[in-house]
């Protein structure tokens, strides 16, 4: 198996695009990742799309044609491939495009992850978000995805798991970082008091605890480790990238206040790293709901559970803090274009280990982390990086 | 790289499976790809899954975590991925299972592919089955996906590429092996008149030029080939298996009566087999039209170009002939459950390789071919098998 390198990274700005297509911002992130890797596009041999629900968001199926259709790619007749594992679309992308060069069937791949949300009249209608969950067992019975995740914060909240302001700090924690990174969503610092005092959505979420409706795309550039030196000085190492299953179905755990499936991808992937949590300087975790973060954190083995809430806080997941988290913004401040948000991580924390960061750098960054959820944690990718 | 291996198959009955669940029919085929492999299920730790639109047939993304989790496999946290690659998604399901196995991070891998395509109303309507083609160019402009193929036939018999006797032989060629499979949708032989007489579709095109709608699932078994002797004696060897992209609106093409990606995907897959077209001793091909069938002999190169339509309607095509083609029915007879239908394929070529084919067997077959095509032959798979 070989070594596999990021050599190029891009984004698009996140926000609502009324006027941009879907093909427009996936080109353009695309394009940036292949400028930033120095490479012309005609050295690119192989692509995935991860990609949640175009057939419902713009009425497309079939995108990895498309995409390699107007990257100008479906002249070299280049492979494009979607993946779609729900919110977790994006990472599992990556993780696809990562085997894809370890294997050698592959030398240049770019992985994107894009979906423009704003073409529909109602993008949290239960034919679509909640689609992620089991629809058979939970969302035609009226259960929406936000309220799945309140009785996940209700039951954690009852068991001392973390507070109701412990919850909140998530997103003021997302929002301070947010206010630092110029393709974030919301680029504005709050409080706690606007996240406590924000309406309800599913008690005890509130609005500002939910991630928003956003459009964007990410995309990097991968080759082998051992060719990466020829395109750029600047790539940073892929040490792992694993993905577990959990059931689909909330109602089927044991235990709704972990998420199993993120602990056994992250202890896999500690151990294929040859490193331990405290390891980690920067991470990205996937927080669609305060909730997520606070429990991603834990489950990670980032902080302690029963810790995590109090350590954010605390300032303990601030840059500068005991580990950085979500230092792009996180799905709350940097905003959740679904498919596009597993590779978006990739990006900020591609940034983070080049020192390219700019005002939310964290010093001396050597090894990073991105956790990407499907569902109610029915499908995590946990991926490491580490600067060269 | 890893060279793999198939070692078991499943698939279930094709049809319109009123009473049963995509999570029913999908487990099914599962469950027996893995018992063919002598396997228990626990040695499984990588699943892919082919789906077209499980969003808009059955409102459930996320079918990855779906499977995973109603095959048992969520208990060992097993990833599963969906991939989707409009009507090639099962084809490239398996090209990603492939790729797992070659590049190391998998050992055991499940590939299924599954489409329900019988809970909508209408499975061709214009939002689900037409998206695999241009949306923005093409369906909403009101071309429908048979009335593009339409266009390709019109085209082809202007240009003397067939006749229209020739091309309406696939649909005969199609039932005649169809009739031998009893998985087969339509177990019937119809002779060329039936097909003539049909009623128009888009014209040249008849009711009997066009694959049907269908429910069904198919699944394969993949280790490292050099494991594979642990668990069957009857084990077939992947010797290629290649993807490759065009434009996705037709009117982009020079010639619309060329697949330009199934040659490039071929061409490449006969180098890595080490083989020529002139080897292939049974072919499954992908005519979701009869067009579609005849194009693809010739982008193959399995006969020449001109000439693929008059040896159809010699035999030539038929079991006993110069090559086997669509000895399972193909997506005419055997039915096309849309993201199954690339594992289907693969399937049905094991069980030639293995000598398992039954009434429908090609003697002393060592060398099988699938061909699974996306949209407008917008993406293209295309997989060699060896006999062992």
């Amino acid at each position: 198996m070989r070594d596999v390198a990021i050599i190029g990274a891009g984004i698009t700005q996140f926000g609502e695009h009324w006027e941009r297509s879907f093909r427009d911002i996936g080109i353009e992130a695309g394009m940036k990742a292949i400028a930033d890797a120095d490479l012309s596009g005609s050295e690119v041999d192989g692509m995935f799309i991860g990609n949640m629900s175009s057939g419902r968001f713009i009425n497309q199926h079939h995108i990895g044609a498309l995409i390699a259709d107007y990257s100008g790619m479906a002249t070299n007749h280049v492979p494009a491939t979607r993946v779609e594992a729900g919110e977790a679309s994006g990472g599992i992308a990556f993780r696809q495009g990562v085997m894809a060069v370890a294997s050698g069937m592959h030398d240049i791949v770019v992985v994107g992850g894009a979906e423009k949300m704003t073409d529909v009249d109602d993008p949290t209608s239960n034919e679509i978000m909640d689609t992620t969950s089991d629809t058979q067992w939970e969302s035609s019975l009226g259960v929406t995805f936000a309220s799945l995740h309140a009785m996940i914060a209700k039951r954690s909240i009852h068991d001392g798991v973390f507070t109701r302001e412990e919850m909140a700090s998530m997103s003021v924690l997302d929002h301070a970082h947010g206010a630092l990174n110029p393709n974030a969503q919301f680029r504005k610092a709050i409080n706690l008091d606007t996240v406590l005092r924000s309406g309800p959505v599913a008690e005890p979420i509130g609005l500002f605890d939910c991630s928003p409706i956003s459009d964007g795309a990410a995309a990097v550039v991968l080759c082998p480790l051992e060719e990466a030196k020829k395109h750029t000085d600047s790539y940073v190492k892929v040490s792992a990238v694993t993905q577990a299953s959990d059931t689909l179905a909330l109602f089927q755990r044991e235990d709704i206040t972990r998420f199993c499936a993120t602990t056994a991808a992250a202890n896999k992937a500690y151990r294929l790293a040859g490193i331990s949590s405290s390891d980690i300087d920067v991470a990205e975790v996937h927080d669609n709901y305060t909730v997520s973060g606070i429990l991603a954190l834990q489950d990670l083995g980032l902080f302690e559970r029963g810790k995590a809430g109090k350590a954010v806080l605390e300032g303990q997941a601030n840059i500068g803090g005991k580990v950085a988290v979500n230092t792009s913004g996180g799905l709350k401040a940097r905003g959740h274009p679904i498919g596009a948000t597993g590779v978006a991580q990739i990006v900020e924390v591609v940034q983070q280990l080049r020192g390219a960061a700019d005002k939310r750098q964290v010093a001396g960054a050597r090894y990073g982390l991105a956790q990407n959820v499907g569902g109610t944690g029915s499908a995590v990718t946990v991926s490491i990086l580490e600067a060269i």
